[in-house]
């Protein structure tokens, strides 16, 4: 269960609210890179951790905890970005005028409003869970597979993603309040993207972990085909060369080769449609 | 540009149609750790690569266009396991008395037309792009970042949650052609997760490629807070030990440990609703 | 504007409850061949239909209105069909014993509770606006492009699929009731049909509506390739032969013809990343 | 900033496993009558609340935090209940031939494992954050309006369902674990609900919230429609009388009556379509 | 069953036609607080209505029905705020040069152009069932869930949320025709919000109705937490007091309380991992 | 199975990379109208193909894998016109300030940036599979009924829109490179109007293939309701005429005619509400 204190993880402060940062950051937030995602995707994997002992589920949870503080942190960032935003096309004000003779009857207020239209017309000035084109987050993005190594590569997927989301997001602002916030959400994707990867080294590494799941007998898999590039070209022009085209594989239980594509099965037919299937009589046998 | 051959990659056969069995590979096609996923992801991270050579580009679309070919198998898979499925209330025939009789009224082909609902009513018997629930598949599940190593690492989270699926659903069916299938499609995974681990190695290994995006000078990054383990624990108890809490970082640029969190940040406090935000009277200042 | 009549359009009944058929029926209310579409689409495209007269408006709001009829009758179909339904372990009583020996502890009760989870969960036994796997419908599928020609072949596509789910519907059902109320359903999507496609007929067929749409001169279009079937197999095989690869096109304003598709273009390449865009340091010119 | 305590809210104990259950109670995670939606909800009205004072916002982080340790006694009772749930066809044993016999070739387990399918494929036995049918939950379920008192009545309107939700479940199951578990948690709906409505009241209850929002003066609506119940019957029958039709309105602002509803607004003209807006050319002014 | 008028059911004039205005009235028709939800949920609300009389049901469908008409004023809003929207970068003329040369080569009526690209690429300039950002409206937000007081809260929170959109849009533009009109919508919103309440006032109020759904033994729910305050603070101080910390709850039927929130339950354990379960071997028991 | 030549279909040139043009050419990737949906629909309609031949599979099988090629060229057009694109705040330089005094402080560039948002945030500078709005491709959209005729008509109504779409996204630039582009897709989607509608005419034209499915007995459907238009008008004003209102049917079987809609059925009254289910007291019978 859980507890919670008023004050935030890290200071959340901004110079110059500006309400078109405050849609990038929903990216943060709502989007498929943001914090709503890290943290119930922890949560899921760690209620649902099954094993010989509870440690994984623990270190689960320490980390999803902190990845609701940073949702927070993100909310109020949005919220201090849209303080000024305009409600009103009266608030223009004089300079409307000019503006409009330049633009052709455009008023370039108008067009922030409508950027901002649902920050504006749905929330009153606040974070919504969405991502920064209002589209809402949708939980089919918790990755929880029941596989502990598969489930530590989705969460380093995830905070890859989320760093580089963090690092664009340092790189269009430059209010010092943003910055000193985003330095530290940076810092912390980092540390993540570390501790997912320690648990993959401490499970053993590639040789340990591979191919994931471990628990199924490759016996049972198709070995003439687990450690070969298959070419896909039309006129068989072999494919670049890398560490993946030769040389011994990462687990170490294989060596890579190059091999072209080609058909291997049969042209499929299917049976004829039913009489009462709803096709067309032509279907039917 | 796309070329096809109307014969399959790999033999495609079932031996005992099995239309719940066409519903559970329902997900391998539109779930979110299926094959359409996995290839629409490789063709926008080709068709987005950007960097000094084509070499991961051409790479990257040489697989996407073998996991087209294997949506094709799985969809040829789904139509053949639904080729004796029932369409017909009379085709369930003369066992059905008994069989009410001692369910007391319910009929269990009846049950079973429930639950094949969407191959009856909105296909045909054939497979559609949803997985085994019905769930459509959202293309919001392409991860495509424009930063190649944290691509990679969703290419490695797809490929292992596709192989973790794929067998389990091998675990799930005693059917020989299906088992033929799933064998070659195990292989496959173990060596796509291989590929793209190893274009982690070859880009320099955890050295060379973390944190990512590996452009961002750490030095703007808030190092009090890159390499440790955050403890959320309420009453201050320790989290479990593992590689991440002690020790150099897998980068080898920084050393692990573990810091009890608290708050650093202020209680937040957001100015007052504006008179025209359509907040109620008492939230306006 | 809209009134309404508290008597149905046609009768409804339901002679034996059945609650799995109120799941099937479901696909007719909140599926996307199902009336909730049909009705919204011919809304949307009444309300913004442009043009010289607002004939074509009016139609389409006459059929609309119609339609949202035909969801008030399925609403009533789905709610009929539960009449009965369980909603306690307690109701399947004694047989329960028995079925539960064979079965070895499963309780087949339980299963159709399962199935029926929505009805029984969330709805208190009645229809809701999803499709009959419970996926609520989403107002994208309303088709209405500002082209009436292009909307009307939308309107014949919703109508085809819509008939073809009607007539799998009456298929799957002895119920007399149920028989009734779909065979004047399936007559209504008969009419439909023959009502876009003769507006169709009215604009001056194929000759007259084609391409689509008709308002921009082909003289701009590439006249090279308009008119001819693109065969894209790997070995250059022929493509089968049909009314579309040869004799006069259908708007007799070409000549069908078969071209092996190959390369025109070039091969892309990108731009270097930018050094701020978050890409690694490798893709960066 | 958040705090966790390994140890849950309260007891969640399984006597029986029941895989079926579990399906049931993942609309009480997931469902839009769920958990992850009140605790998120509140979650973000409280990070965007603008007002004189903290008071509200403090009182929402309280129940949201509280809501959050739901979620988590919903999957580990999810978690319990799949433990015995079968993998393997192999697992149903000798009882499958008997009932095979009797059910004409079908076999009532792998009837379960298809409507298991999504913890059997995705989860390994565990929760995920979507409801009963696999639909994932979609945040655009966060209402957050910005309005104090629009936001307590979609929580009131969050708790009765979820009570509502959280009877059924607990009439569905005769397991005394889980009817523990229960109806802990349908109390804390009663106190919920009494908690968004006593903030109404304490804010002056219907005279001094309504209409909402009231800080917009009511000289502006239109006043001549604003205590009107309107009748759209076709025939112009008189709707069914109640405290709605006559007599002074809840707020005490306005006096009920009945009107009849009927066009007051024009028959809409549209302007032709734009030559070059892709319409037939038949619309084209 | 429907009919319809041709007319509007009240006057629609634009006095000045303003794309951007169009995107934000989209909120109204396909936004969560928009008029397609309240008419959908009434619908559905109505055709599930059970009880002992058809009063509520016939209410409600007076109700939905008039919402369409509300539907189709708006979409007739949005087409007349389209009307003169630009389609082709022509159209811009001469002011571009000097505006391109003050904003250094951006062209503003681009900007409009991106921000108005549905309305340009999908409708022909016409309303789409979606919200201002182009998010399509979802039908799990018609919230019906079988009890009648739950959906009249249900009611009172779309009701409220909408009342607050709508006055944001009278907020938002200076249009006489746009005020007019939603002087109206405002005031049947306020209306509405007074309908549903006045169901519960007739039902019996607090008292009567709570807690929903009143037909539970309150016996059978958890008596020790069913009017508590829980407060989840971490270092136990204190939640602000309010109405619902203490004194008689609004049912009469307990008194209010606060409790510190501390773990009451176990920290779960789950069993191990299946060996069939794709699980990594580590986690297998 | 698939191959690929890494050039392209058609040749891919932008003259003036333009940000904004690049989000609109998203709807063509990833919208409704789009190549995604028409290239996956066709790939799934002729992978469940059933009937005596496999003609129709092998020629929907050509065309797919045509299309693929489509969205290759659209995602390269998309990231050459982001080559130039801001990604940084500093990069506006020196003409800001005039148009921030002109604007009143609001930077035009913001603006841009705020539109590009997804572009620059999520994907550094290149297409994603969503529309120009950034709604995420769903795979519900790809019709596959089944029924060959049915589906015959879905893609007419996809390619017609289709057009529609590349033509508004042709009169929306002057850039020569990206018009000689849509000219060839332009003439692509002629042929394609043109082939699916040839295969109708094919199988017998209207009277061949009407109603669909044909394989439906007709006088199973209510023969009486089949070939009328429903006026629905309140006051029982006649609805325009056409060829839908009198004359033969197009498929030669019946005659058009006008019936005032009116019920035929009953009003609906439901059962109580079961005890048990959640519902208010006074809903139980």
């Amino acid at each position: 269960m859980f507890y919670f204190d008023k004050r935030l993880q890290y200071p959340v402060k901004v110079d110059s609210p500006d309400p078109i940062y405050a849609r990038m950051l929903q990216q943060a937030i709502g989007g498929i890179e943001g914090e709503i995602r890290v943290c119930m995707q922890y949560f899921f994997q760690g209620w649902g951790a099954r094993g010989p002992t509870t440690k994984y589920r623990d270190m689960l949870l320490h980390t999803a905890t902190e990845e609701m503080g940073h949702v927070e942190m993100l909310a109020t960032a949005v919220a201090l970005n849209l303080e000024t935003a305009p409600t009103k096309v009266q608030e223009a004000g004089a300079t409307d005028k000019i503006v409009g003779a330049v633009m052709g009857g455009e008023n370039p207020r108008h067009m922030v409003e409508g950027m901002l239209h649902r920050h504006l017309l749905s929330t009153g000035m606040a974070a919504f869970p969405a991502n920064c084109e209002g589209v809402p987050f949708d939980m089919s993005h918790i990755y929880a597979s029941g596989n502990l190594a598969a489930d530590m590569y989705c969460n380093v997927a995830a905070e890859s993603t989320g760093r580089v989301l963090a690092v664009r997001l340092y790189n269009a602002t430059n209010d010092a309040g943003m910055r000193d916030m985003l330095s530290f959400m940076i810092a912390r994707d980092t540390m993540h993207q570390q501790q997912w990867l320690a648990v993959i080294e401490e499970m053993g590494g590639h040789a340990g972990t591979l191919p994931i799941p471990n628990s199924f007998p490759q016996s049972e898999e198709n070995q003439k085909f687990n450690y070969n590039f298959f070419s896909s070209s039309a006129d068989g022009s072999p494919p670049p060369e890398g560490r993946w085209t030769q040389g011994p594989s990462l687990d170490g239980k294989g060596e890579y080769s190059i091999v072209q594509n080609q058909p291997m099965g049969q042209e499929p037919v299917l049976g004829p449609a039913r009489p009462d299937s709803g096709a067309q009589s032509e279907q039917i046998g």
